[in-house]
């Protein structure tokens, strides 16, 4: 920060600028603020720690499934510590709840504990508010966790280690949870099976924790996709200082997809949030090996390329001509107006 | 949890029997819920961690001096860390914001770092994110933290190691802060500097951090007043299985609870939270030390003896004949209505 007086300016501050302004300083710990997980050396062993906060109206509706959501609050966690090649060790609960619904609960920690013992996870503290409400406050259901998981620093990526050469992979499948989420809102309809597995992806989001483990050493930088394809992406590159073309037929997308309007594919499987995919770039020399790759269920796909131009340009293939698009780097921000967040990336194409 | 199905019954959940329900798992960790901090051992050392959210309307006031709230939502969480007798490291920070305010941030967070820098404790992550608001709801600021430091589990206290004969000990001196609350609700005025104290007390609470590492070694058990003396010091009672006695003319208070109703000074010094004092039990044989000690600006009093009997009793003083009055074992409780709260206790004497 400097010494000038603080102003929003004509622009209200986004998120990344307002944590970068207030919430930046030099720490003295081997990592910081705007990675996936910290990084603390404890005793000769290092831990990866991820803090996320889930509310009620803007992560979830009202009238989520408690249990989708007990599990999706420590998921989006994990998926955190699984981009940081960590095994989950345990986590904070703090819950701030509008009241104390038995039945609620019953249901929100079963699914929470469902996934937390799957992964060895332990709950090991917190704290538990009620939240306000009264004449013109909500009573906000706020769920914030910390997560907390061992890594090997020696074979720790982070977002900053790409370089220009490597390729750009992904884990799994993109674009199903933002089409979950058009379907939720009554813009789309998805019916049958296809439905119900999107609908899936986005309630109950699968952490890549053993892909994760097993980039270790492997990766040269990697993110959880939570933001979208592209803005995570994004991050990588202007951590590693470098550009990256995608090849969009090569991108891993459910059938379904090829039954859109172009315009909705772009804004889904390129700037939809919440699929909480890996994304990760790594040497040639490692092809064989990740061609191979299973973990968690799924696989990974090859999608594109590190280079040294800089931005990130979106071609049909390896072989394409101009690029069909090129993105400014900029994932979804809560402090822009949704119209201004991450699907108006899609909207050049 | 047993397989019975889940009800609310005639009584809704009170906080500690709701976490007791749904949260309370077997861990495999040293520590778990329900202490100030949870211990985990990495590499050798071991860590304590905690994690505390404040609300907008439940622990602060929307009018709240921005490089107040800024101080007091880290302050609260180091006061657990001084509890463990912990060395503050570092710590995450979940923000929800109603808007992206300039002026606003920029006072929290100068209140936070100043707090932070001054113990070495550096923010190395965390998440923050825009808080719903529509259509005659006001959005809620929540600010969740998760504070981590670093114990020498040898001389680690925790909440389970009092022993009849044990003194109980405070810190500083208790009630100002809930005497604040009082007068920021226009219950009662107190003019001048004695005023002008409390509600310091109540806006920058200072954690007993250099109190808490000194009484590591010699405190069998320790707790932060964060909820009031008796609901605080009743944790340590049932964690340790033991009964106290508590002597009301040994309790340190400010001189202005001379001129207030006896009503208002149990209400305040015995069940008032928001001290962030440190309450805790020692042999006899500590006496000496602990009689001179001086951390934080303030030293410790002796108020009272751990017996065998159990529940809390209140007399005037080592030779008093009947209780003042014998207290239920039971604190702040968010999930229970305002009147069923803490200062019910103080209506018995």
């Amino acid at each position: 920060m400097d010494g000038s007086e603080p102003s929003d300016g004509p622009h209200p501050l986004g998120e990344f600028e307002l944590i970068a302004r207030y919430f930046a300083r030099p720490t003295g710990e081997r990592q910081g603020i705007g990675d996936d997980c910290a990084l603390i050396d404890v005793g000769g062993q290092t831990l990866a720690i991820t803090s996320d906060m889930l509310l009620e109206g803007v992560h979830f509706l009202p009238d989520v499934d408690p249990e989708a959501l007990g599990h999706k609050a420590l998921a989006v966690n994990l998926s955190d510590l699984a981009a940081a090649g960590a095994r989950p060790r345990c986590f904070l609960l703090d819950l701030a709840l509008p009241r104390a619904d038995a039945r609620w609960l019953e249901a929100f920690s079963r699914g929470m504990f469902a996934l937390a013992q799957s992964h060895g996870c332990a709950l090991i503290g917190g704290d538990t508010t009620r939240a306000p409400q009264g004449a013109g406050v909500a009573g906000v259901l706020s769920i914030a966790i910390t997560a907390i998981g061992e890594i090997d620093r020696a074979r720790y990526a982070g977002r900053s280690g790409a370089r220009p050469g490597d390729d750009i992979w992904v884990s799994g499948s993109l674009g199903e949870a933002a089409l979950a989420l058009a379907m939720r809102r009554g813009q789309i309809d998805i019916p049958g099976a296809a439905g119900a597995g999107c609908l899936q992806r986005m309630d109950r989001p699968t952490p890549r924790i053993a892909l994760g483990q097993a980039l270790a050493g492997v990766a040269t930088a990697a993110i959880d996709v939570s933001d979208g394809l592209l803005g995570d992406l994004g991050h990588i590159l202007e951590r590693s200082a470098v550009g990256a073309e995608v090849y969009w037929a090569c991108v891993p997308r459910v059938p379904v997809f090829g039954q859109l309007p172009q315009a909705r594919q772009y804004a889904c499987v390129l700037a939809g949030g919440d699929d909480y995919e890996l994304v990760f770039t790594a040497p040639a020399a490692a092809r064989p090996m990740l061609e191979n790759l299973v973990g968690d269920g799924v696989g990974v796909t090859r999608i594109g390329r590190i280079d040294a131009t800089p931005g990130l340009r979106l071609r049909d293939g390896p072989d394409g001509a101009a690029p069909l698009l090129t993105v400014a780097l900029q994932s979804f921000d809560h402090f822009r107006a949704p119209s201004e967040a991450a699907p108006s990336a899609a909207k050049e194409g």
